[in-house]
């Protein structure tokens, strides 16, 4: 720490803003979900492939360094040799660079997955990360809708086998061509009207937030909001936000009046989501229809319904019902670069938000066509489509279902520490390596053991410690074990005493702090040295048995 | 792309300098071998935890902006509020700044294992890359040298876990106090030393290298190298010179006359690969004598011999004999923050390496105790030890062992696409969707299919690509199938045509790139439409019949 300039000074432990740590549990959590989101994909057909954490700035595109600095949004440094790199803020942008780069040794289509880190260089907040983890699958090389039909069903199996109820979620499709259709029928076509048609967008995807309303205040002068700051609105003509607003609400308005149910109780913080309750969605054909008469002339806008409900018939045909897979007006997506189908998940119950109000869960995820990003690279067309996982939000909504992180993970076996000489603890972590060498039902690939490794002379920290690890049981030896004698005064085999220590927690009917009390109430047994192994196994196998009765 | 400026130009796709993109296989085979690891952490109580990427550079330590820039070695950048942070560089320092700034939270012994990337900002080479994967178990809290020895143990029984034979393999073992205790038995101890006793360190560390002559130059005068490159000496007297050369070959030339077998035969590049043949370690009791010897009066030294000592004790008592843990004077370890006992895993069978020199495969991983790498952060002495697996390094020798990543994944079902209109590309979706939901003995959660969705009109694309996918199915349809005719002309139930692709390249001897020679080929079948998932299962039993009986 530069100690020529400065004395030593102690240093400061702290995360850098906008960085978390990740517990045990959360881990576990997460590797079990990804791992069926894995499995889901492969049996799609797709196979991983993973990019570096750091891809030239130009090649991840949109962001670049205009001075010394780069602009904000990614972190940005400059190499030895001047270029620019920056860490990749999403999974997208790395993968296009990937197949460009290997274009010659790539067999299109070129279907793959991927999990990993993506950065942006934001203001920390609460609940907004600077590192968070993405799952993509893409596949590039795919000039049809039929793919973006397929990743909306794939969307939809990954959710349920995640244990999310169908009913809980909806894919929502929409299609960029339809709604630059819209904007074309209302005049807003052309270069010359990009930044008009961009209020136009951001108004329709206020659409779950402030409901029809809203969104009309937003296309004509504008809104207040309650706090009494105004946002501008696009200045359209009261027939054009008509048009725009029987468009987007198609379903809405027509479907059914049953769907305003799906203004649902909690109206005032979520005035309208846009989910349907079950079996009152509209038809598909009626939407194709309010669709095709709202795009009017626009050959785009026709071309994007025609491409609809091509992707309605390959759903429909697969058996994906409009309770699954829900094409409507009323989902935009973000990002730039969409050219054609957009999707994004939305799971449909209700949570309760930080402000202890009911809220719709919304989007765990959603990616959409976006035939321009590899050909940025090429002096070719290369179509491609495909989605991202928000991990860390999806593992939430399962956490709030009960669907994950639900078992406690078992701990170890404690060997606990009685005597510090060499031979004491040679027995000591004997005992440890034969209990790591012995299957069982709980532990097929051998039990879960350690030998306590703090500092062994004050006991009540080593049952301190079995019980914040959820040790089920220890293992202690004194010199009354290890050298027992009869009445007389003969020695006798060595001993070592076993203590079930779910069975003591279980007596004790709840847990305390206080461990000496606990210590005199938990279940104990002295058997030989030569049965430890035998006597553990079935210690664990009556725990099991315990468990699964107190499941039902 | 910044279009105001410049007219857009085709972007070039390439990665940055020292980074590498990863594929299918090799995910899998690192996934693989990861979990084995894994379960071998967990048997032994350990529980992941997670950092982030980022650090403040002053937390990382050793790295510190010296000016405007941080020191080479790491990736760093200011951030808005203008604190240096840094990528991590290693997985121990960022663990360290983890228990100092939740220490209260903590329960020590704190056991946790981690697998993350780590960067370092150096000049990328062949083989040399600027990010890399590390795998560390880390116990904070332990003060006694049987935290050592458990980590010793474990690293062993990790190695077995992946399929590396006894006798493949050996953990080498030091303490950093006999080291100092030597030093100060020939007169380098204290401040003022320091520099030369890093010379002695580093000619030491090339005893693999260089064998006991070229340390002996190094310790002298200085050596020069084949090419003509002298590197200076450490300076020595002739007579402790012989004392350091003592030390660091106890074993090796006091052990066995055998063990200069040790010496091997691919002598020329590995002079003194220092592993004994299996058998022939010296025997332990010789070895502390020796080393008791060598450090003379010093304190230091005789403390870090009585916990080799200890040590030895424990591992031979729990079943861990010289062949695979081998306490030895030849290990060092390059990092600063070891305090006591290191250890280095190392594997002792011969690779061919890219010069095509016979040549051990060397080490693997390795780490030591670091008694003030958390109490930087505290105003009290927090004792730990861990170590770190090179990942990548570790994948590379399994490989070369032929233990993973040898069992081809199957690759998906082909539907074939022969009409693009959506009532026959919504049976070919349907067909999927049905694989997908059957399971089979291959596919325990579904059967691996998809549609193919590149340009389907090219139906030789089709083929080629199901060849470049290893798919083993390919189900075709087109109007002949869907609708065919009896010799009458009368309509009959629709059909599909599946191809055996493992069967076709079988009866083809070996597969060319010849597609539709192949196609003539293979064999095929036409089933009823209702019978295609109960017929693709028997094919898919069939194959994995046969991988099992040309298995033996």
């Amino acid at each position: 720490m530069s100690d020529k300039n400065k004395k030593p000074q102690k240093l400061k432990a702290r995360l850098p803003r906008g960085f978390v740590d990740r517990e045990a549990a959360d881990i576990r959590a997460a590797n079990q979900m990804m791992e069926t989101i894995r499995e889901v994909y492969e049996r799609y057909g797709f196979d991983p492939i993973e990019t570096p954490l750091f891809e030239y700035t130009d090649a991840l595109g949109k962001f670049l360094p205009d001075s010394d600095r780069p602009n904000e949004g990614v972190f940005s440094l400059q190499d030895d040799d001047e270029q620019w790199m920056s860490l990749r803020y999403d999974l997208t942008a790395p993968m296009a660079r990937h197949v460009a780069e290997n274009f010659q040794a790539i067999q299109l289509p070129f279907r793959t997955y991927r999990a990993g880190y993506v950065f942006r260089n934001e203001k920390p907040g609460p609940g907004r990360f600077r590192q968070f983890m993405q799952f993509d699958a893409d596949t590039v090389g795919a000039p049809g809708v039929q793919a973006d039909a397929e990743m909306c069903m794939m969307m939809a199996d990954t959710l349920e086998a995640l244990g999310i109820k169908r009913g809980d979620y909806v894919i929502r499709v929409n299609n960029r061509k339809v709604l630059d259709g819209v904007m074309e029928a209302i005049g807003l076509g052309g270069e010359e009207n990009a930044g008009r048609r961009l209020g136009v967008l951001r108004a329709i995807d206020k659409l779950d937030k402030f409901g029809p309303e809203g969104v009309k205040l937003l296309l004509g002068e504008g809104r207040k909001d309650e706090s009494g700051d105004f946002t501008k609105g696009a200045g359209l003509s009261e027939q054009n936000i008509d048009r725009v607003l029987r468009y987007v609400t198609t379903g809405y308005h027509e479907g059914s009046a049953e769907i305003s149910k799906a203004a649902r109780a909690g109206g005032e913080t979520s005035p309208l989501m846009n989910f349907p309750g079950e079996d009152v969605y509209p038809s598909d054909n009626m939407s194709i229809t309010a669709w095709r008469d709202a795009v009017g002339e626009s050959k785009t806008g026709q071309e994007g319904v025609s491409e609809l409900e091509h992707m309605i018939g390959l759903c429909r045909s697969a058996g994906y019902g409009p309770g699954r897979i829900w094409f409507t007006a009323s989902v935009v997506r973000g990002l730039e670069y969409y050219t054609g189908p957009v999707y994004e998940a939305e799971l449909t119950f209700d949570v309760t938000n930080e402000k202890g109000e009911k809220v719709v869960f919304g989007s765990v995820g959603g990616g959409g066509r976006y035939d321009g990003l590899v050909s940025r690279f090429m002096g070719q067309p290369v179509p491609a489509t495909g989605f991202s996982i928000g991990v860390s939000r999806l593992m939430t909504a399962l956490k709030n279902l009960g669907k994950l992180g639900q078992d406690d993970v078992l701990g170890p076996v404690l060997v606990t520490v009685m005597d510090g000489d060499v031979e004491s603890m040679g027995r000591y972590q004997r005992f440890t390596q034969q209990l790591r060498d012995a299957k069982c039902e709980m532990f097929p690939k051998g039990i879960r053991a350690e030998m306590y490794q703090g500092n062994w002379k004050k006991f009540g920290n080593q049952l301190k410690y079995a019980d914040r690890r959820n040790a089920p049981i220890a293992i202690i030896q004194g010199k009354d074990e290890r050298e027992p004698k009869d009445e007389n005064g003969n020695a006798l085999p060595p001993v070592v005493q076993i203590k079930d220590l779910i069975e003591g927690k279980r007596l004790s009917g709840e847990i305390t702090d206080n461990a000496e009390w606990r210590e005199a109430r938990v279940a104990q047994e002295v058997v030989a040295e030569a049965d430890l192994v035998a006597k553990v196994k079935e210690i664990l196998a009556a725990q099991a048995e315990d468990r699964r009765r107190a499941k039902g």
